[in-house]
Formats: C-alpha cells, structure tokens, sequence
C-alpha cells in the first residue's frame, strides 16, 4: 500500500494511491494527518479501511506534502555508504569511519513534497543532492533491540536530503547546511512495510536534468536500519511518524572534480527500487 | 513579567508568577500553551490580561514543565563563550574559533522543567553540565537582520544544556550526546524582553551539590545573539517559541582533570543574574 499526504483545495490531507489516483482518507477517517493514522490502531486496519474505495483525484496534478508533514524527530545518517565514504576520502578529507553510528538532525520545516520545488538559498549556490532512503517509524519505542525493529517499521520512502555544502562546512557542526527551508525532499508516498523485504538490497539512482549521478544500492550502508534505530533509540523514544534517513551513497556533486551543483530550472530525481521516484525541480530562493 | 508551563492536575497548562504563586493562564484564555500565547496578538495585551488576578496555585510544590514545552525548534551554539573555547583548547583539542556561529539541534522530547529529574541515561556515565542563557522567539521570521533582532525576542531564560560526552564524541556530529530524553533542564520560567537589557552582561553560575563549577557572564559570548538569531534565521524562518540556546561558558566537567560528572542524587543548579535559579535533581534513567 502506498501511503501519502497532499493537498486539497489548500488544506492538508492524506490517502492511498488506488491505480493513476488517490484516495482522500483524511476526509473518511477521524485522523487529520498520516502519522496520526501511523499512530492508531486503525492503521493495523488499513487494508479494510481502504477495500472497495475508489479514487477521489486523479495522482496527475495532485500538490504533494511530505509523506509525515511534521516528524517531530527526522534522524539522518552521514556518510553511511562505503562508496560515500570513499570518495570523501580521495578528496583528501580527513574522515574515519566511527564505531557508532554518526547522526545529524533536520527540523520538519526543511521539508518539501515530491514534484514541489527544492529551493536554492539566496546565500549559497552549492546545493548539493543527497538520495537516500527514509524509514518511517510507526510503533514508537525507546532502547528498540535490533531484533525489534521491525516491529516499529510503518515504511520506506525516498529522501533528498538536499545539502547547502558551503554552510555544511562552516563548522565541524553540519546542521547549518542540511536545514534550508525548502530542501528535505521526501515522498511520494510511504511504502508500507509489509511490501519491502529490508534485508533486500534497493537500487537507488539519482540523475540532474536526466544524467546519473548516483548509481548504487542499500548495500553499501556502513550502519543498517536496524543499528541506526536501535542507536537513535537509544538516545530517545522514537514516535509515530519519526523518520530516520539513511544515508547518500557515492556521487554527490562536491565530491566531483570541479564540484556540481543543482541551479533553478534543474530537475533533480532520486529513483528507489520498489519506493518510486521523486521529483523536484530547483527553484530560486525568492 | 514571569512566564511559565506547568502541570495542573497532571494535565499541562501556563501561566504568570504573581507573588509566591502562579496565576493559571491556560484557564481564563483560549490557549493551551505558552507558545502559542506568544505566537498571538494577545501577547502585546499581556499586562492587561494578567491585571488584578490573584495566584491559582503555590510556587511552592509546582510541578513545571520546560518553559516551553514543544518548541519547533531548539537550536543551540557550541564553544560560544571565549572561556570555554579556551578550556577546550588547553585539552589539547584542535578546535579553531570560525567565522560562523557552529550550531547543532535539539529535539523538544530531550528537555525537562525546572525541579524535575534530569535523567543519567543507563549507557553512559559522562553526564555533564552546561549552564546556558537561553532566548525565545516571540514574532516568527526569516532573514532577521541584526539590528531587528530584538523585535522578535519574547524573553530570557535558563537552560542546563545537560550532555552525554561519550556519546558527543562518538563522531564528529555531536548531536547524539546532546539529545538524551531527560537531559535538557529549560526553566524555571520565561523574563519578558521588556525587563532585560540583552547588551548588559549577566553572570552565569552553575553550582554542583552547591559548589560552583561555572562562574562566568555572558560578556564571554563569541557569536551575540543578534548574531545567533541572524545565522538561524538565515536558514530557516523561525517560529514563536522556537528556542536559542547561547552556548556555555568555562567550567564543565570534562575539561577537568579528572573529569567530573553529575551522578543520581546529585543537584545541579544554573543561576543567571535576572533570569532566576533552575534547579535539577540527577535520577539514573528506570
């Protein structure tokens, strides 16, 4: 089933894609938003709730959110594919691979949904594409076991985790960067997990104006899904509708020699085996 | 005036310190919360609203909440106080002073209310202080000019930016070891803008079972809030109620020899000239 938030006639709501539409759930549950539906115990009930249902609008045209408007956490992953890593190495960057998995945080205001506009930030042109793969937590939980996880998985879903490298780099702190307004892609839509075998490795590419630029799969990830959820966890209880992202495999735009990065008019695409494709194109901070 | 959140009758509510009490806010206005107070055009009526009402409850015995308790954002400043950066530096740490404000997030679900546990989580025993001058956006924006600063700051308060050090240094990314559930002390209540003169230097102490441990003013601060505020909005639009922590001065345990952490039974207080005194008992996580 393929989960997703939108908009209709400019108010927030969320559905299931039902062939070429989407059915407007918001409108016949009593939950406003996905993560809330997440969080119920009418989502162990979804394949009920949506039999026999049939599309309210068509997918063509729809104004996409992201998939969980408002995580109240998003954990994201740095340099957690080897074939990331590597390439950091031999521009000379001084990186270790740590014992622990290293994270970063994004604040739901930086996102934006598929086929919505990635924003360049009037103070840096180095936006940088960063496709990865998004876990969407749906039973909550703290100090979850590895063996758990699964437990606590509601999906998967496609994340740019767009990158303003010149500010990511002003301190060793990279959050400066990777919180522009405009710039945390993510949709179309959740996959739930009942549909995803995660030991399964994904390919994902990513291509600028239709080129490849990131050509890999899920196993080159340093630290898997279930270790980045039992650290985050660790830390503190994960919620409904949390999302942990993952992680860029190798490719980025500021590891090429000269460095390339994403301008208005582009169009960036990040494709997932089994999750879709999002789109967005690049517009300018107005 | 004295704004505060807190518990009435387990269920969450606001108010006004009045004496030795608490006027109960949540009860005769429209909003549930401090935050969203701030966020309406009632907040410029706030003395008449407050006129004329006697205390509901007792300072004493109260149970608080972070003075706000869901904030969109939390955004924090590392090695912010001169007399830190110099501590760090004579660890033997290669740390440069950089031209921009280094800044790491914190997620609301890390932060605890003024004489309430801070918790020691069972992974680690580095559980250190840091004493810090905390501001709190009332009118939201993006691209706040420096010299307009001021125009979005509700008030003042105290925040003990409470971190596992173990886990700080897991990787460069500090954020794992400043985001522990339990860790993040933010009271005991919010000084309205109007009584604090932002460009007068306040002192800063931070006493451990009552020994001072940081002893300092916020004169020390590298980047000024104008200056943190600015950075932040820059990229993204902050909200009301959103959160920056200053930074800490000199002092903290790790940079002892040995190095010195707060253990269960221990009291750690924070006391800021004109902000008041947040206390803190350390509990070991259950």
């Amino acid at each position: 089933m393929k989960l997703l938030s939108f908009l209709r006639d400019g108010i927030e709501t969320w559905g299931v894609v039902v062939g070429d539409g989407v059915v407007d759930l918001g409108k016949v549950t009593s939950y406003a938003s996905l993560a809330e539906f997440i969080a119920s115990d009418d989502y162990a009930r979804r394949d009920e709730i949506v039999a026999g249902k049939a599309a309210d609008l068509p997918l063509d045209g729809l104004v996409y959110l992201p998939v969980i408007t408002r995580p109240e956490k998003i954990v994201c992953a740095v340099r957690n594919y080897m074939d990331h890593h590597q390439e950091v190495l031999a521009m000379g960057m001084q990186r270790e691979l740590s014992e622990f998995p290293p994270i970063f945080l994004r604040v739901w205001r930086s996102q934006v949904g598929h086929d919505q506009p990635i924003i360049r930030p009037r103070v840096s042109e180095s936006l940088d594409w960063e496709g990865e793969i998004a876990v969407i937590i749906g039973k909550g939980g703290r100090d979850i076991a590895e063996q758990d996880v699964y437990d606590h998985v509601a999906g998967y879903s496609i994340y740019n985790d767009a990158s303003v490298r010149e500010w990511q780099f002003h301190a060793k702190q990279i959050a400066s960067g990777k919180n522009f307004e405009g710039t945390g892609a993510f949709g179309p839509y959740m996959v739930t997990a009942d549909e995803i075998d995660p030991t399964r490795a994904l390919k994902l590419e990513t291509r600028l104006n239709g080129q490849v630029v990131q050509s890999s799969n899920s196993s080159y990830m340093i630290f898997s899904i279930p270790r980045l959820i039992n650290y985050a966890s660790t830390i503190f209880t994960l919620a409904p509708g949390d999302v942990i992202v993952t992680g860029t495999p190798g490719g980025v735009g500021f590891s090429r020699k000269p460095p390339m990065y994403m301008k208005p008019g582009d169009v960036v695409e990040v494709e997932i085996e089994a999750l879709g494709l999002l789109r967005n194109r690049i517009e300018a901070q107005k």
